[in-house]
């Protein structure tokens, strides 16, 4: 995953069994944990087969995770055999959860989403163009993070914290090396955050594209698929890439900018330096100026602009159709180079999708090779315009679910609980 | 590794041990040989610390590759220590050898070659364009596989094939679905080559490009990194990208397509049915005709361009400078999509290098993002034109290396042990 971490100290390990079989425990409950909270409920069967342990040490674990108050058990009529009565284990709500971040440039979210990925709240702020500095970012973050967990009464239960935001993360240490659309450059988030929400519990940062992919390969579209092309954004073009299952990094982490790979040599100057980025075709102010309205309108301008299109004004489908036609052409670099099985289109990109998808199509048609433009499918975002705040409580249970005791063993009721 | 593996059956599994204890016998055997391939020799302590075996297995192992005819050991004064004798064990000349195998547009060639990596033997055969059809090719490589077997004699030694074509190859069963270089078309040419040399070891088919960055990361300029590019060709562009030290291969195994990525959307025809690919900008053709030659005159013309190049015949380096453009408009969509350590330039791109460098790397200064940029080293190729058959070989080496018994079971002396 990428993003940093920034760890308090962990608590004492329990005394009286040696550091080996502690960690081989630990290591079990984690595989416990974790196919939990990927499929939400299991049954004591089904984490037998999954985790290839005996019985009796999944009955031991599961034992040791209600104890800590991190799952239950219930008890369930099995399908198809009437009166035969099955355990399943489930997230214990809120047994656990987590915080989901995301910065954006024209709005700011937080999500509670406990174990077994349930949203238990999410708040959303609008904000105009002019308001996005860190100092303004941060305070907005902290009283509506403050009063989500008051809301949700989750303070205590918090086991970590995730970050997405629209720029050039560095891995190592979180920092935003660059954020064009929020006009950031070296930005010290994870620290920075950390502070101000008087964290004790892992708060890690990664790019919100990067995390919105992560959550349709987890909870979206792209469940199921191991290579996942994921674009989205609205002014900026972001996009996440599933390689064999795993989120491409490259060697420091920057890697996925596909909003920033050259189509037209004869483009407009972007926000990174250079020009005919692919964002600068496809972003949200293209669009706008294409179809007769002013740039920098926002969303609201985009809403007003499906409308038009909605009822046939020509400008409208037409500017639409160019950027479904400048979107094929970087889709197509993207089948070409990747092979993927899904491209999900996210954001902007998804809300457009009925209106851009036919000159999409055609240009994949014309562009991609074949044998791979057979197999790929672009759909269109089934999480909306959550899929970051989704993606960034995905890499905040990291943490959690590799050491459930380590991120328990002070609750409840710990005064260094919560942010 | 993409490719498909044609396998013969394997000989009976030795009788009198257990099929579990065979397997992990088998396993540890494997660890030896894989270190021995990828170093070429190490002491018995190098082979205890890289495996994490005890001495006394490593001893028994390397006696019985030493029967097997696999490795030999050897005495060497220790550096730093005079008169301290080390035991080195290395790979024995003609113990086991692989064909690597390369069939590109204007040539084929044939390697032999050794455990560890060395090449005992190679043959390249230039051809008109008009030769290039799958009976004339198969007919020529039967020719000198026999020629270069004989030669070296090493037939009895033969453990394994691979092969390298300039198209699309089809990972699960090695068809080369497309080549449009070479005009080839759903050619079974795993099956036919097997066929044709009588392989009664594994043949193995995988796109050219992709084994040259396989050869590079092994035995070439991207060694000890894991995040690479290579891009090589000549009249077609290729490339393979390795990614957490792995071949992206994609969902089928098409991945890394990226001689065809737009990037000219003006751009002239590709072979591929697209156009304004970075092939039909940076491919020989175009180079030849921006210098005022006539396209498909091959190496030769090439040759001749680049002694024009060197006496300053401004036409030839204006050629070059814009063909060093586009590359650079090519790479920053690969500097920022894959974030690599290293770019590799092969074939055509390695000759050219010393005219292009200076207008690509200028290109990427205008257009990969920063972080990126800074990181990425672009070199020439280590392996020049030989580095697709050395990933051929490296292929070739993999079911052996997995299980040396399984492939030298039967030799030496065994009459169905070579084609």
């Amino acid at each position: 995953m990428g993003g940093s971490q920034i760890l308090p100290q962990p608590p004492p390990q329990s005394p009286g069994s040696g550091p080996r079989s502690e960690t081989i425990h630990r290591a079990n409950l984690a595989a416990i944990v974790g196919e939990i909270h990927g499929r939400g409920e299991l049954s004591q069967t089904e984490l037998v087969a999954r985790t290839g342990f005996r019985r009796g040490l999944v009955k031991q674990l599961i034992g040791e995770l209600t104890e800590l108050g991190v799952v239950s058990e219930r008890s369930s009529t099995a399908s198809g055999s009437p009166g035969r009565q099955t355990s399943l284990v489930e997230a214990r709500r809120l047994g656990a959860v987590v915080l989901g971040i995301e910065i954006a440039v024209d709005s700011v979210a937080v999500a509670v989403v406990g174990l077994g990925g349930s949203v238990l709240g999410t708040v959303r702020l609008d904000r105009p163009r002019g308001r996005t500095s860190v100092d303004h970012t941060i305070s907005d973050l902290f009283e509506m993070v403050e009063r989500l967990l008051e809301r949700t009464g989750t303070r205590e239960a918090l086991v970590g914290i995730g970050v997405g935001v629209d720029g050039i993360v560095r891995r190592s240490d979180g920092r935003v090396h660059l954020a064009p659309n929020l006009g950031w450059r070296d930005v010290p988030l994870g620290e920075m955050l950390a502070e101000a929400l008087g964290a004790t519990v892992p708060l890690v940062v990664a790019n919100g594209a990067d995390l919105a992919a992560v959550a349709e390969l987890r909870r979206g579209a792209a469940a199921l698929a191991d290579n996942v092309v994921c674009l989205s954004g609205e002014v900026g073009v972001g996009g996440g890439v599933i390689v064999d299952g795993r989120l491409l990094l490259g060697v420091d982490g920057y890697a996925g900018e596909i909003g920033h790979m050259p189509v037209n040599p004869d483009g407009a100057a972007c926000g990174c330096g250079s020009f005919g980025c692919l964002e600068t075709e496809i972003g949200e102010n293209a669009l706008l100026v294409r179809a007769g309205h002013s740039p920098r309108g926002g969303r609201s301008a985009v809403d007003r602009l499906l409308v038009e299109a909605s009822v046939g004004v020509p400008t409208a489908l037409s500017a639409l159709e160019t950027t479904g036609r400048w979107l094929g052409v970087g889709l197509a670099t993207l089948i070409n180079v990747f092979n993927p099985e899904v491209i999900v289109l996210g954001g902007l990109f998804g809300r457009l999708y009925p209106f851009l998808a036919a000159s999409m199509e055609a240009e994949l048609d014309r562009r991609a090779l074949r044998p791979s433009r057979n197999r790929v499918r672009v759909v269109p975002s089934g999480l909306g315009g959550d899929a970051t705040v989704i993606g960034a409580s995905e890499l905040a249970f990291e943490p959690f679910v590799a050491d459930p005791i380590r991120w328990r063993q002070s609750r409840p009721g710990s005064p260094d609980a919560a942010p």
